[in-house]
């Protein structure tokens, strides 16, 4: 392999990138066949000493590709760095015929994908695993449109798997004291509700009834992975918007508060997408608390109902006759924009929504015979169980339009986690307050006779 | 499987603990079925919500058997966790039939033992991830009895190699401003040459012409994965006992250095064996230094010839008549014990050791058809050449029996260190310095026309 | 003295503390008596034990009083806390009997008026020096009011002199790493060119061409006593909207810098005036500089001429006669708002604005023979000499208002900065670049044959 | 004054300094007259720009004068930088006139030695706070042989009064995880029980049941002020030696011990002597114990009681008479070095000696009226009551010979601090348990009738 070819290559780049910030014009352009020829140079040093810069240099290079070049170097990856199909038949039949882990050893080290060997060594790069990262975040942009790169995204997901096990994640607080460089990601990345800007982030770290944590990677410095913010309430808060406005505070000091609530849990990270930390957090950060305010007895999320309005308009306002004529016409009121300051209507639409919720909740299952609602299945994995529906708990107008205005109080009762968690994976069992599961009966009523779905 | 039981039992051991401190009687003892059994039912977790404490409490289990029982436990391991044939059977078939990189990545994933999702789910545990280094420091101990974990030793790698990645370490400074938890360690894990006490390790840390670094984990917090120890000098140092001993300081400014030599390297962690840092640790060392006394000019190692003494022995004293007979009689003065203090005799015994020392280096190779000596390996594959061996440069015991009293330095010229490595790499070649050969070649005229090896 | 009423009047406080965040109502206001006997009580402890309780106890109360309670408490505290005149007429006469230094020290120490052991108490709180700091705000504020309370002030620079030495002050880089909870200070207290929000703060302390530091002080954490914002640049930046837009960056790379330009330089804590630092900053932010940029060459201010227009109006404008009939039509056109942008007008002005600015700077004098402008007067006093005037160099409102436009240099030469500031002090010598004193010569023609003054 | 001949000393030394540390001969030794005027220089220059390198150079000068010099430095300081007794004279005048405020001010000001804005002038010097501690060490051993240097002592206790004011003082916790860089001084500096040697240190900070704080101040960085060691113990311990070895723990949990006891208090800095910071730090430390182990119950001392064994000496050994034949006759076996390994005898002493104790602290006074014995002094001052008397408390060499083996428990009771602390400072009450009174009376008892003293 011709390495001055590519040194002179990357010379050119990093000599031009000077340049370029200046003149914007450019001589060479790196292609996909440049990063392919980078990374089987990799792959062929001896993975010590020179592999720092070669990994750091192929890694310059595929920054400069463009969308399209990216694309046409991830299918050429997945093609030219599999495994070698001869030595995985030899290593197989030696395999049948030992039945030992010794073959089965070999077996498994020629069945790995290369790719696995060239993405550890591009991690040497200081700074490789932020950009792998970043990699990954366009190859599931890219996978859309070509399913071949399905194997290339498995093989990420193994590493990251190992990567980023939770026993290499620090969870830092997040408060005013934090470097304004991580505290505007924070704002970028919020991803429940939004925060608009510096003032409304100051609200929301606020000492006295607001805490914030989130999941570090020592090798990718700065950049949060997930976080999740907590409103520190006396009782179970019921609705979203007076926790976010920036309104008078009910605590002033966080000692007197019996509940901490989450309200939004963020993934920051595109290219960790299926890599969760979100149980893992969640139960950190009541160990955390538990031991800044010991008096602290519930710990609930306040969690909107995404999916439901939509729901609600497929089974029973567009597939009319299921539900009884006065329960239809209520939902009708729906339409009108500001039904929920009608306070008559509001009243009458919560006789009928809430409990159509509650039954969503209980009982609409996916195709794995797990609750339907993305938000339920987290929780519910997690061992928390479905304690209540909020009526008008959130009138944004996203609120309106995914949740009919609902939010919902996950509990998470540290006596019960783990065998509602076990109940759950088990049977898919659904925990959930007696309120809840009387809200669900009632929704039977109000259909004709028949169960939903 | 039934999780009472292991609770239970775990119950049972955690408060047995507390007991156990102060009477020191027991009434259950954990053995490998409980060991195997709890990495079962952690196995079969969904990997998620309760795993991380039943890891905690599987490594809890594991700390308090003892070495037979974790034999056991490990040869049962090897067996019980390994993948599955029947899978592997149809995993093949089909990939046989497609050739795909799907059907590649279902013979990947099948032929995984399972082992290595244990480990990674062992690794959730707070602490865990040292402790896995400690249960594979058990593990190669025990492999001498039982060949049979070579298995579970090519699992460890295949994990602690993307765990211990380059990119994941940190270096830093160690000097007396470094926490004496880990100054301790210091102390104890130096194994080139013994730092007997406080006192000494004050002198091997003395700003003025000391340098220590070391590589650290950040799962793995305060202990040290390897450090290198350096000292400032004014030309390249040929004696390690000076720079031993804790006598007048020949630099009072690190500025008026123009050499640095690495004279020790250290591995702290026996269950990080085969994982290597050493070539990593030794250039990000170079660069830091270079920052901080950007007028060093040479770096350089002191090494000892660990084996050259025991070569010299087997090859021409116990085999008589290789060397000429002057020399063959000069090589018999070694044995008295303070030949090194007669400076006659010294001079004598130069004139025939230090050239065999150069053919030793240079010419003498292992199976593979590199150096038989391993310290000559790491650093001319690092890229270093082989550039001065120094008479009398370590006359300890120690030197004085494995190296005759031999040092070595090793230069790491930075515009050669690439030309080196790749060079050493693809033929093998030693690069040395023309004094260094010549030195060579006249041990080949003191031979008696033949060539040694 | 009565401890249980204060006692109790303080637990009262403590509690209302609470109740008052809620209720709003108040049952016992504590008044400037209150106050003064908190003080008798701390000043009669024996200063050790108790004195942190009772120093906390009186600042408590101090932080209740409204203003009125406060001027009235300042107006007892300098009559109630004075020294004791019969003391010091005995300590005079006996030591005018003895003229040595034994009763030197009694009469100095009986002369100390007792408010600075009190000040000195106060300071034992924790957080008592901050609080201390704000008291002397409120007290410089009310001095208008009533002179009296001069005696109180000198007071507080005798000790803030000794507890803010250089000695003791920490200079920390303020960038976007810096927590929010201090970089909102440094929006808050920013006093030269305003900073509007937090993406106008990050264009300041872009690390790519920009620098800020502040000093700290340890006992008073995280509030900034005054700090220095600084623009890396190619050659003397003569404006200074081209610094404070967020438009393209003239460097990517500090490294390219050959000039340090300080355009701000802002006190933060009213309550510090006269207690001098900015000229320690300035000369410690140099070194650090030179440390971390070794390339730079030129350390020089962009700064206003604050009181220049006024001085202008009132000696040209106002009283005519002075200048020639043509110099005087043409200072008239500053009265157009929009001056500056007629090219042509702003020509004129420029042949004599400019030399009447170095004739401003360089020859109009206070009643102490130093320069009338205090800009100048600071950084003369530094050691800076005067090296060029911008036409146009500050075309906001404030700057056309109060600098009729106009910036200087002054230039911080690390090798002439003993001289002159020793020249300055010795002779108040204005030491000039050539430029100048040509402009200033200039100004001279112009004005009809008299010096001006 | 001649700048310029300073500098040029003050160079030829600087270069000087360098050579001397390899050839150690000298051209040009500083005196006390160099440095008097280096002392008038800094007090003449503006006390800002140049003054912190004139700081630097004075104390340069300062550090090479040898103690004959500097003691003749000392001498001239006193003299030459006293107050101008004709503005004192002028000042009074016109405030015996005045009698205001005013005029206090400018007499106060006058009164000031020149040598106190001399020492807050060198203390501009980076690291100056911490030479001029160093000087005043060196002035306190000069001053037994000149008392005419008391003036200056008495400026330096005026100002570290106010630089180590409490405020300013930052508690650190020690432990094994402190930089060695410290520890060490922990090491050099305990003076109650001696530290041997690493080894003896780690047995000291071992977390599981002892603690260690130390004051510092932020501009002396790493020198430690006072610190105090503490052991966790369950019940109040009554001898010092189990709790000085390196023995079995008794503790393995610091949740588990009911009782923090301070068993040594060392002050670090003779310099400082004088400047009291122990009442300060042990309450300090008992809320930071508070917080970390909030089931602390009792905090106590474990104290020696230096001088008690010369005053039984002088009091009824030497004037025989005063006890009783039989009382006498025991105390002679005080004599017997191992009277303390001999049961009988050490129980017949103890009947005696345990008594005699209790007397001697609760009833022997100076001439202050205040206990006799410096240890309790301290405490009781503090807020302590004398709470047990313990035989045999210290059967080390030193504790034999000055405490006749005896340790005491002084209690700090959180209730009761307050209201000890000021009954002896009104009325000199010694807080004490009833079993110590009751000893107290025993010892009345014993003696002839007549009360002691």
């Amino acid at each position: 392999m011709n390495m001055s070819f590519l040194q002179e290559l990357f010379n050119s780049i990093t000599q031009r990138d000077a340049l370029l910030r200046r003149r914007n014009n450019e001589h060479i352009t790196p292609d996909h066949a440049h990063m392919i020829e980078a990374c089987h140079v990799l792959l062929e040093s001896d993975g010590e000493a020179s592999s720092i810069t070669l990994a750091s240099r192929a890694l310059a290079l595929y920054r400069r590709l463009d969308d399209e070049q990216k694309q046409r170097f991830f299918e050429r990856m997945a093609e030219e760095f599999a495994a070698d199909p001869e030595r995985i038949d030899a290593a197989y039949e030696a395999y049948r015929e030992a039945r030992d882990n010794h073959h089965l050893q070999t077996l498994f080290n020629v069945c790995e994908p290369r790719r696995q060997e060239l993405l550890r060594r591009l991690n040497l790069a200081s700074g490789g695993t932020y950009e792998l990262v970043r990699m990954r975040e366009d190859l599931l942009r890219m996978m859309d449109h070509s399913s071949d790169l399905g194997a290339i995204n498995a093989d990420f997901i193994h590493l990251f798997g190992s990567w980023f096990n939770r026993g290499f994640l620090v969870l830092k607080r997040i408060d005013w004291n934090t470097p304004a460089s991580i505290l505007e990601k924070i704002i970028r990345y919020e991803a429940v509700h939004e925060i608009h800007d510096w003032n409304d982030l100051r609200r929301r770290l606020d000492s006295r009834d607001r805490r914030c944590f989130a999941f570090f990677h020592p090798a990718i410095g700065d950049e949060p992975l997930i976080f999740v913010e907590v409103a520190l309430h006396k009782g179970l808060p019921k609705q979203i918007q007076p926790i976010l406005e920036d309104s008078q505070h009910d605590l002033d000091d966080p000692m007197t508060a019996d509940t901490a609530a989450f309200f939004g849990i963020s993934n920051c990270q595109t290219g960790l997408r299926g890599i969760s930390f979100g149980n893992f957090l969640i139960k950190q950060v009541v160990q955390e608390l538990k031991l800044e305010l010991p008096q602290l007895r519930h710990f609930v999320t306040l969690s909107p109902v995404p999916g439901f309005r939509h729901w609600l308009e497929q089974h029973y306002v567009e597939e009319s006759g299921r539900l009884s004529d006065d329960a239809q016409q209520t939902l009708a009121l729906l339409d009108a924009p500001d039904w929920h300051e009608q306070p008559e209507q509001a009243e009458k639409l919560k006789a009928v929504v809430k409990p159509l919720a509650a039954h969503y909740l209980l009982e609409e299952k996916n195709r794995h015979g797990l609750p339907l609602n993305a938000v339920a299945r987290f929780h519910l994995g997690n061992g928390a169980s479905l304690h209540r529906v909020n009526w008008l708990g959130d009138i944004s107008r996203k609120g309106l339009k995914q949740s009919a205005g609902l939010m919902v109080n996950y509990l998470y009762a540290l006596d019960d986690i783990e065998r509602n968690h076990e109940n759950y994976i088990a049977n898919a069992t659904v925990a959930c307050s007696s309120e809840v599961r009387d809200l669900g009966r009632r929704a039977r009523k109000m259909t004709k006779g028949e169960t939903v779905k």
